[in-house]
This record gives structure tokens, C-alpha cells and sequence, in this order.
């Protein structure tokens, strides 16, 4: 008889409980917030405290890009065939794929790339860069996480995400590695690439030390968030099997408003 | 020509920046805790701060539940057959279908029809429960959120939500409510069924007045976090097309340990 | 320790090869054409020669839509975003739901039951859908398969589906059945509700005695067909993240041609 | 205003009815046998009578593996949590992956090479084989097709496909070029590696010249069709949230029986 037992290291149901990697469950709920809690199930150790902000921060910031996005899009003409949350929601998950959303990994590998070539050295992140830009291009492989696509404007969630790393005391050494594929990218193609929201969160991952292999899963859970919210608006609000257009679309939601004092 | 021209309520993209439900995205980053948004993007406002602490707590309680829920055995074995991180956890979101995880909604219902029947009036609730019970028993309906499947003992995440509610100063007849049910139970049906897991969080969830069509999405979004932990570990560690046995498995993660004392 | 063994009725492998209800899998390859073993899957027995040509012709009849059915629209946008083949055509299977391509089911339903209050005899057949018709609406229930939406004229797969069914000598009483209930649907909201495809399949399925269960099953079969073929072109033939436009499409393929004479 | 227009080779939609590669699809019922349809949608033509049989023998082969294969068991696990049909064969469907069910695309890619190679002269394949084995081996990469995982005697399918390849008279230099892999395998790498059936699937679907991108697509739909049987009977037979035992599991269908002889 074959032997089939495995094991896993990361949460048990005993009699006493849930262990979520060592901790009680109990004991973590209502102390450890939630992306805190998400941080030690996909690396195995609590965030430090000042961490724990910049994390929660990341997936706010992934929360919700409006009903343009194809998984929204998706996730909608599936429940307008009739799909209940969780099968539409699916469908829209799904869709967040290699074009959309899975650049966050490929970014943080070409980051990491670039400090392992510098030896960590501040002063050679400009070679690094210059010869993983080489090295990529040669490939053939795209270097996600620079050059706007949408935002022709600096996107101002970077600018709010710098400052929170900067008050998370991170070393900085990996966000100094993307400016530096920035310039590298220059003199490589000629071309002005800015960082844009896949590189600043894969740099801030990296600072993190978050796995890479999760950052997608990290973008999954705070993007489902919107995805199950536009779907029980279609579900809720929308007649079924309506042709649902990808461009011609508006917000009658409540006005640009400011956010309340009492936070 | 049809005028395919159609409107959300939740988020827009525009030039400027993401508006979610009237405020700006940036604004929320580092300020506004990812629970609290996910509230605002379900509800349309951003929770009261003593509801926030409960939001994250009842997300933190659904985080994950060990490699034993159909859900992680379902991605698990998808991301076997060679599923990548998304795809796998969409067969894990799947399956948190009727009879798993999905008995929070109609816990709230029931919840709400005993407060509706009573005005809201405490001591009015145990008649409104016997009509409750009465009326769902007859129409052969189960009434979800009470009796234990998995503990036998209580399980201890209830006092521990129950206490946070304190804490929180939720209003409390919606807890009453679920209370007035556990005696209506016992004197319809002779059984002791008290308030399970789902129960407590349906009732909470109405105290605090969570949209009920959403629920199931609250607790979906917390679970797929565990399932997407799973499925990583599954595709890195785990050799391809194994046999997942469900019941012969065990943990080899860090043993019990005290949380850290500077959270 | 619990005894978890499980059996199945349908089909098993063993070091001999692979039984499908009773009959070795070898023996059914280019013997037995694919929707006659579908047949025997579902249903447990071969179907009678004459019925096999119906069932291939059922299957046929629903294989592709073109590309503004919503099942294409969202595979093709889970294409677009970056999904390969399998996770796209996933999200188009889980959009075939309750308002497209789900009404076979429910159709089969109200047919069964003319049929069944009439006691199988024809000259009953008026009276029991005046009394399904009835039942239904007071319920506020649909009743699926009566009634085009999208084909103003007759739809002509249906005269083509209702020759076939006469060649495969089917009874018959099912059809009526159908018919009966077009007439009673005329007294009841005295508007013209004709059987529209969904009803004709339905009431074929019944007089093929095809498990109403798993009606849906033979159209998803059918109609993943079209899906995969959409989903192949959006990944080879399309830019990725494109706006797919639900309404502005058209078609390039070869011009109407007719069949090949050597079939 | 961007113009959105787009255009599909495929089929489409039009008052008149339905056109699928041009042909009208109220012809093809009744006429053309669905796997052939498959073809035509798939490839662009119609198949050859000779060939038409041999795609329906391919899809047949395919429909059915069992309970124990791992996208019955996600299937029949998400159908156990409460997923409806096809929520749950989506699950399945997920589960058709990199390992499990994806290796004739790899498999007719090494054929084609070893073909191409060889000028499509037969005495010249022995040479190619050895140069595609040495190129894929240096590339580390697994030569999809060749030896036996589940099956220690003959795939006897194997054998019944080969006979049915000759009465549909393919040329058989791909074949030919799979039985030069087997040999220049052994070469390299010392062991016997014989055609599997994905390997004979592979080289069969090479010979009737069907578009690699989509030989999965082909699996998908044989299989769906068994992974949706075993959904309906776990729905309707089998407790919900039970421990489905991937291993410890029998068949009590109809024991071995012959084919009717009126087929």
C-alpha cells in the first residue's frame, strides 16, 4: 500500500484550533491586521510593524481600476449569462493574466537581477542595470514594470507609494536598482521609461522581502475585492444578457468628495 | 443605432486618477486600512473606525482553515495537473460554493427576519424566532449558522468576535436575535444548536450592516488568500500529478508559538 | 479510521483498460461515434441507432453562436487579457449559465410535466398545459423554451431538428406536448410564444429520454467547441488587451458556400 | 472616436441564420457528424470522409479516464462544496494542465520537427530524430509522447488507432517520424520510451494536418464530457462536503459486457 500522507507548512485544524505557521488564529484575529496575516501565510514570519503599513498600502492600491479592465469586463458578461458571484468572479480571475496584472513577477525578477549583478553595491547598480537590460533584450524579453501604458501623466499613486516606503524606513537599495534600470533602458533604447505601478510595487516587494512567486497573488486578493464588488452590482443592477460595452461606459457614483476627518 | 452607454456607482479611471465611490484612490493608500476599503467599495461608505477593527477581524477569522477544505484539495489538485498560481486558485474559489462557506447569506436572512417580525423590539425576538423557525422549518428550508459540524468543543473564534464587538459597541440585537434563535431551535426542534462560526459572523456582519448579497464575497476574499498560500506550495514543493489524499496529512510548519511582543 | 471507499457507476481503468458502463473503451473507438458515447456516459446505455443521428445533429446545432454570444465575448476577453486556451474557454463555460444556454433544462421540465399530467395520452395533452401554464405563472416562474429572442423569422434549425426526429421515428407525444403548450401559452397571455430552439431541443431530448440533468451537459460539450476555436484566434490573431466590442463586429471567412458534394 | 470594429474568420450570426467557416449551419445538421463540424471550426475545412472517422476514434479515446484522474477529482471536490455542473466541470477543466492532458501539443511539436528536419524523406528520419532528440535534450527540455506513465503492458488504444490511421489512409510519414523518435530516444538515453497515447494522438492529429495550437483543445472537448458525467452523478448521488479519496475508490456499473450487434 502506498504511503500518502503529506504535510504542509502552512496552517493546521487540530481539535485546539487553526495554526496559521505556528500562530493561534485566535490570537491573531483582531490584533494582526488582515494583509499582515496574508504577509505571514505566503512568507511564513509576521511583518515588522513599520512593514505591515506599506503592505496593506500595495493592495489598496491594487483595490479597484474601474469597469474598463477586461477582468471586470469579464467577470461582468459572465454574470450577465447568469453566473452567480463566486463563478463570475472566477471568470474574472482568470483574466488577470499575463497581460493584465502579471507584470508585478516578471518586474521584481528583472529588480532582483540587477542588485544580485551589483553585489548589493550601490555605486554599481548602473552596470548591473546596464548588462540585465543587455542581457533581456538579447532574449527577447520584455522588462515589465516600466513605460506607462495608460496614465500619460506620472501616476500619483508611485509618488504616495515612495513616501510610504520612505517612512517604512525600507533600505531603498531596490527601488535606487528600478531608477537605475530607468537610465539603463535610456541609454539602451533611447526611449524614456519611467517606473510605472507594476515597478514601484515589484521594488517594494523586493524591499519587503516578499516572495516573488506570491506578488501576483498579492495583486489576486486585493483585486478580486473589486472584481465580486462589480459583480453584485451587475448581478443587482443590470438587466441579464446585456451587450456590455468595454469603452462606452461612466460613473454615476457620489462625487469627488474628500475623506472623512474621523479616520 | 442602440445606445450601448451604461453607468457604475463603484469606481471610475479617469486622467486625474482612480475615484473609488467619490474618493481619490491616492488618498486612501496608507491612510485607510484594505478592509476598511473593501467595506467602501461593498457598502458605498467607509466604516465608522470602531467597525473597521471588526471588519478585519472577521476577514482574519476566514483567512484560511487548513489543507483539508474541499477548496485547497480542489486548487491543490488543479495546480497538480500543472495549473498555474490563478488558474488553480479559480478551481479552489469554485468550490466555496452551498455547502462550503456559503451559509453566511442565509444565516443573515434568517437573522434579519427575526429582527424584522420583532421591530426591533429585544423583547419581542424569541416570539419573532419561533415565526422564523417555524415558517423556514416548514417550508423544508435549513436555517444556516447554527450547530457544529467541525468543533465540538465551541469554537473559540466566536467569544473572541464577540468580544471585539464589544469593543466595537455594535448596537447588539442582531446578536440577541441570533441568541432568541438558539432557544427557538431548541424548543422547535428539542436540539441544542448554538450559533456556529457562520452564525456569528452573520450576525455581526448585520450589526455592522453589511450588504447580505455580499457576505459571501467578504468571506471570499479572505479564503482565497489561504487557497492562493496552498496553491504556491503545491506548484514549488509538490511533485506533479500526486495523489491529494483529503484526510492522511499533517503539519510540519513552525511548532506553537506566543506572538511577538513589539506588533 | 474511517472507511473511505467510493464507487461509480460510469467508468473505471484497470491494468486491462478502460470500462465505460460496462463496455471496454478499445471496442467503442471507431465503432461508436463520439455523441453516441456521450449518450452512453450520461445516460448508461448506447442509444438505438436511429436516436445516435439525432444526437449528433442536436450537438451540431449548438456548437457556435458566433462571437457576440456572451460565453465567446468573456472567453475572449480572459484571452485578451493573457490566459491560455483551457482558463479562457473556463471563463466562457462559467458564463453558459441561467439566461444563456440554461433554459434546456427548465424546458424539459414544464414538457415533462404536460406529458405527465396528461398521462401520456394526446387527446390530454391541451388540458394538462393549460394546468402547467397555470401552475407556472402563479408561481411566477418562466416558462423556458417558448418565444424567440434573437431570430425574428422562424429559426430554421428547428424545421431542420423536427425532420430528423421524424426519420429517428421518435414517438412524438413530446413534441405535442410542445406544440400543446403553445396553444395554451396563446389562451393564457394571448401573445404568440412559438417553440423557439431551446424548447424544440428540449422536447427532443425527451423523446430521446435524455436525463433532464444533464441537458446542459450536452450543450456545454457542444458549445466549449465554438469557445476553444474563438479563444485560439484571440490568442493567435489578436493584440493582447484589446477592447472587445460586444456589438461592432464582423465576419472575414470564407463567403456562404455550399457543402461538398463527397460527403 | 476609436473605431472598435473587429473581424472573426470563425462564424457568425445574421438574420439569415448562422455561417460557420462559411458554410450555413442548418446544412450541416443531420449531415455532417459533430466531430467533423469540430474539425471544420477548428481547421477551416471540412475533413475528407476517410479522415472524419479517425478525428471522431481521437475524441472518443479521450472521453473518459476514470474517477481517479485529477480533474475529476477538483470537479467532483468543487461539485462536493456545492458548485452546480458547470461551475464544477470548470474546475476540471482547470485542471487540464501542463501535466495532465497538454502533452500532444509538445508531442506534435517534436514530431513536426523531426519531420521538417528530415525533408519529409523517410530515410532521412532516423537523422532528424537523433538531431531533435540531442537539440531538446541539451534544452532540457521533456520530449512529450514517449514512454508509458499509468499503463505497464501496451496502451491497447494504441494499437486500435494505428489500424484506423491505415483504413483512413493517411500518408503515415508522421507516424513514421514517431517511430524514428522511439529509436533515436533509445539511442541517447539507453531506455525504451514507446509511443504513448499521446505520442500516437500527436502523430495521428500531425498526419491529418489538424493545427497543433489546438490538439488540446480537441482533449478538452472529448474530456469535459466525462469529467461533466462524473459531476451530475456527484451531485446527485453522493453526500455533499464528503472526503473524496483519490485512491481508495471502485466501479459498480455494469460488469464487461459486448457491443449490441445492431450498431
Amino acid at each position: 500500500m502506498v504511503d500518502s500522507h503529506w504535510t504542509t507548512k502552512l496552517s493546521y485544524t487540530t481539535e485546539d484550533g487553526i495554526l496559521i505557521r505556528g500562530y493561534d488564529l485566535i490570537q491573531l484575529i483582531g490584533v494582526v491586521p488582515f494583509p499582515s496575516v496574508l504577509y505571514l501565510l505566503f512568507k511564513g514570519e509576521l511583518p515588522d510593524p513599520k512593514i505591515a503599513k506599506l503592505i496593506d498600502a500595495l493592495m489598496v492600491a491594487s483595490i479597484d481600476h474601474g469597469p474598463g479592465a477586461p477582468s471586470v469586463l469579464a467577470a461582468r458578461t459572465a454574470a450577465s449569462g447568469g453566473a452567480p458571484l463566486g463563478a463570475a468572479a472566477a471568470a474574472g480571475l482568470l483574466t488577470l493574466n499575463k497581460f493584465h496584472g502579471a507584470a508585478v513577477e516578471d518586474s521584481m525578477e528583472a529588480i532582483q537581477k540587477v542588485y544580485t549583478l551589483s553585489d548589493g553595491q550601490p555605486d554599481k547598480l548602473d552596470q548591473a542595470a546596464d548588462a540585465m537590460v543587455a542581457e533581456w533584450r538579447r532574449a527577447g524579453r520584455r522588462i515589465a514594470g516600466f513605460g506607462h501604458r495608460q496614465h500619460k501623466k506620472i501616476d500619483p499613486r508611485l509618488e504616495r507609494l515612495f513616501i510610504l516606503a520612505k517612512e517604512a524606513e525600507v533600505p531603498g537599495i531596490h527601488l535606487e536598482a528600478a531608477r537605475a534600470t530607468v537610465r539603463a533602458l535610456k541609454r539602451s533604447t533611447g526611449r524614456d521609461l519611467p517606473i510605472n505601478i507594476d515597478g514601484a510595487t515589484a521594488a517594494l516587494l523586493c524591499e519587503i522581502d516578499f516572495p516573488s512567486s506570491l506578488s501576483n497573488a498579492l495583486f489576486m486578493v486585493a483585486r478580486i475585492t473589486g472584481i465580486l464588488a462589480h459583480v453584485n452590482e451587475e448581478i443587482n443592477q443590470m438587466p441579464p444578457m446585456r451587450r456590455i460595452d468595454p469603452v462606452n461606459h461612466g460613473y454615476d457614483g457620489p462625487p469627488l468628495r474628500d475623506l472623512p476627518t474621523n479616520l
